[in-house]
C-alpha cells in the first residue's frame, strides 16, 4: 500500500514547471505551404521545422506514399520479423545502406526507437556507456534502458571522453555522440572520437538525425563529411523525419550486426513495422536528397547570409554551420518574449527551455530550409532584431 | 580500456540462438490483397496478420492516407511540441477519446514508445510496478526505463497481484496488464485487477494494443466490456497498427494527466510527430470500426467456427475467445516445422518461439480477421490436420 497518487504526482510536477514559466502545451497546426504554417488562425512563415531540404510537402514523396498506400494498403498489420517487413521496406533499406556506405540497414518508426533499440541490445549491467552532455535524450534513455553504467562528458571535448573511456570497467564500452547536436547545431569532432574510440577500444556509434541529408557528399551525413567508414563509425544510426522530411529511422552497418539487431533489438522485434507507404515515401525522399546538390547549396548560402546579417545586427548566435542557428538568449522568460513578439509579427520560431537545454541556455532554435528564399531570411532577420530591440535588446 | 568487442558478442548471441533453432529471419513480403501476402514469389492465405477487422487495405483509409498526404505533406517536419501537431492528429485524439470515454488521448508513433513513455513518466526510483509475466515486452522496458522495482505476478493470477502490490515500499504503485494477452488470446481478469488496484491504492494502466476494435459496446475494448471506466482504469494506452490497420498509439485519460504527459514523456517530447496523414487514415479507420459492428460479428462468428474445427480435431488450442487463437506446440523445432509444413500447402502462419514466449511454450499463433470467410477457415484446419499428423499428431 502506497498511497502516493502517481497521476497526480505528475500533474503537480507540470504545474510546477508552469509556475517556473516552463509550461509548454500543444498547438494545433493547419496546413500551410513549404514554408508558412497557420497557428490560431494566422500564417506565420516557419523557421522551426527540421524539413531542411524542403521535401516534406514534395509532390515525388506524396505521390509516392500515394501509389504505395494504393498497393499495400496503409498498416504494415504486424512486426517485421512476423509479416510487417514488405518490398518498400527492403527496398529503402538497401537505398539508406548505399547512400551511407554500409553493407546494411535496419529501419524503425522512430530515431528515438531506433537509439533506445540499438543501445539495449548492444550493452547491459556491466558494460559502459560514454556521451556527450549534449547528446540527444533518446541516446540517454538507450544506455539507462541498457542498464549500462552512463558517463557524460563536456560537450564535445575529446579528451574528457578518452578520461572517461579509461575509467570503464572490464565489460564493453561504446563512446557515442550526435553527428550534428540537434539544439546547438554545431558538429561533433568526429575525427578526433574515431581516433579516441580505437585507441580505448570502445565502439563508436554517431546518431546522424541532423546530418544526414544536409553534411557530405551527396548529403551522406556528418561521417562521410567528416572522412570516416564503417571501421571507424560501426554503428551509424539516422532519422528519416528530418531532412528526409517523412518519419522513421535507421540503424546501418555491417551484414552480420545488422541480422543480430534484428533479432535482439526489443523496439524493432516487438513493435509494428511502420507502414510500407511510408518506406516508399521516404526512398523517393533518398533519391532526391542524394541526386539535388543544389538543395544543399542554397542551403548553405542561406545559412552563410543569415549568419551575416545576424552577426552584422551582433545577435548572440551559437556557432553552427548547420541549418540549426539558435540564438542564445538565456532566460526562459526572455526567450519566450521574443518568439512571441515574433509570432505577432508573423514568424514561427519555438523557444526552447529548459528541460531541452540546460538552464540559463534557453534558446530560439531558428532552422533554415532549402524551401526558404533569401527575401525570407532577411525578413526574419529584421523582425528579430525590432524583437530584441524591444525586448532587452541583443 | 575493454577490449570487448560489443558488436561481436551481439553476433555471437544471434549465432548462438540460431545454433539452438531460435534464429529468426526478416523476410520480404509483397503485396497480396486483405487475406493474402507473397512471400518467395508464392501467395499464401495469411493467419499472421493483426488486422483483425480488415481495415489495413480498407479503400476509406487510404483514400484518408492519400488526401492529407496532399494537404499536408508527408513528414510532420518536428516534435508535437515543436510545430508537429497538426489538425489531423488533434482530430484522431479527440476522435479516440471520445470512443474510449476518455477526456483526453495523447497521440504517440507507436505503441512501444507509448509504454515506455507513460511509464517512464509517472515512475521513477523508489516506486514500484506490478506487472502480469505475461505482458508485453514495451512494459517491461517502460518500467526498466522508469528505473522504478519491477515486479512480475504468475500470469492473471489477481491474488498474486495483491500480494505484489503489498509488498511495495513507499513510493508510488502501478498495477499494468495487456488487456488482452498478445501470444495466448485471453483477456485479463479486469474487473478483479480494477478491485485490487483501488484496494492497494495503486494506478491501473490497461494496455489493449490487442482489445481496441475488437472487444466491447462500439469496440471500444476490453476496459469497456469489463465494464470500467477511467476512474478504475485511469491510464488506458491502446494502438493503432493492429485493429485500426494503421500504425501509432495512443493514451487516453483524465484532461490534466495528458496534458501533463505531454509534457513528461520523454518519447513524445523527443520524437518527430507521426505523419499528420497518418493521423487522417486513423481517424477512417476509427469511424468504421466503431460503426461497423458486422465486423466485430463476423470476427466472433469466425473465431467459433474456427475453435469448434480445432477442438473437433483436438487441437492444443488455448483458451481464447479473441481473433489470436493459439496452438500451443511445445518445442520450438516442431513448431517450425508445422509452421513450415503450412506454408508449402499455401498458409501463412508465423512460429512464435522463446524468447517472445516462455521456453517450451512455442506455438502457432493463429490470427483471423473480418477480411477471412469461412471457406479460408476450413481451408487451415484441413491444411492443420495434414501438419500436425505428418508431424508427431495433435
Ligand atoms: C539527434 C536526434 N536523435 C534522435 C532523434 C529522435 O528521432 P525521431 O524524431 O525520429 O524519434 C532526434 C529528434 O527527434 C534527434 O534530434
Ligand atoms: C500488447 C502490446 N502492447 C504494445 C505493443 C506495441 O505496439 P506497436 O506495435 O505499435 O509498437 C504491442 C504490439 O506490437 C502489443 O502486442
Amino acid at each position: 500500500m502506497s498511497g502516493v497518487d502517481v497521476i497526480a504526482r505528475l500533474v503537480a510536477a507540470a504545474e510546477s514547471r508552469a509556475r517556473d514559466g516552463l509550461g509548454r502545451r500543444l498547438r494545433t497546426i493547419a496546413n500551410g505551404d513549404p514554408t508558412h504554417v497557420i497557428v490560431d488562425g494566422r500564417r506565420l512563415l516557419n523557421f522551426s521545422s527540421n524539413d531542411y531540404l524542403g521535401l516534406a510537402g514534395h509532390p515525388a514523396l506524396v505521390a509516392a506514399l500515394k501509389q504505395a498506400a494504393g498497393e499495400h494498403g496503409v498498416g504494415a498489420t504486424a512486426a517485421s520479423l512476423v509479416c510487417g517487413h514488405r518490398r518498400p521496406h527492403a527496398e529503402l533499406e538497401e537505398a539508406l545502406a548505399d547512400w551511407t556506405g554500409r553493407d546494411r540497414a535496419l529501419l524503425f518508426s522512430t530515431g528515438y526507437a531506433a537509439n533506445v533499440g540499438v543501445m539495449q541490445a548492444l550493452l547491459a549491467a556491466g558494460d559502459c556507456c560514454v556521451q556527450d552532455r549534449l547528446n540527444h535524450a533518446s541516446l540517454i534513455d538507450g544506455a539507462r534502458l541498457a542498464g549500462c553504467a552512463l558517463r557524460r562528458y563536456p560537450h564535445a571535448d575529446v579528451e574528457a571522453a578518452r578520461r572517461q573511456l579509461a575509467l570503464c570497467e572490464d565489460g564493453g564500452a561504446m563512446l557515442v555522440s550526435d553527428g550534428v547536436f540537434s539544439m546547438d547545431g554545431d558538429i561533433a569532432p568526429l575525427a578526433g572520437l574515431a581516433s579516441c574510440a580505437a585507441e580505448m577500444e570502445a565502439t563508436l556509434m554517431v546518431d546522424d538525425a541532423h546530418g544526414l541529408g544536409v553534411l557530405g557528399a551527396e548529403g551522406a551525413g556528418s561521417v562521410v563529411e567528416a572522412g570516416l567508414d564503417a571501421s571507424q563509425v560501426p554503428v551509424l544510426m539516422a532519422t528519416l523525419g528530418k531532412a528526409l522530411g517523412t518519419a522513421g529511422a535507421f540503424v546501418a552497418g555491417d551484414g552480420d550486426f545488422i541480422t543480430a539487431l534484428a533479432q535482439f533489438a526489443r523496439s524493432h522485434v516487438y513493435s509494428t513495422a511502420p507502414p510500407p507507404a511510408l518506406a516508399a515515401a521516404a526512398l523517393a525522399a533518398v533519391s532526391i536528397a542524394r541526386r539535388e546538390q543544389w538543395r544543399r547549396e542554397r542551403l548553405a548560402a542561406l545559412v552563410e547570409h543569415f549568419r551575416n546579417g545576424a552577426q552584422a545586427m551582433d545577435l548572440p548566435l551559437l556557432p553552427s554551420r548547420t541549418p540549426i542557428q539558435p540564438l542564445l538568449l538565456g532566460g526562459a522568460e526572455r526567450t519566450v518574449a521574443v518568439s512571441t513578439a515574433l509570432e505577432r509579427d508573423g514568424f514561427l520560431v519555438v523557444a526552447i527551455r529548459p528541460p531541452t537545454v540546460p538552464a540559463g541556455r534557453a534558446r530560439l532554435r531558428i532552422t533554415l530550409t532549402a524551401a526558404h528564399d533569401f527575401g525570407d531570411v532577411d525578413k526574419l532577420l529584421r523582425a528579430l532584431a525590432k524583437a530584441m530591440r524591444d525586448n532587452g535588446g541583443p
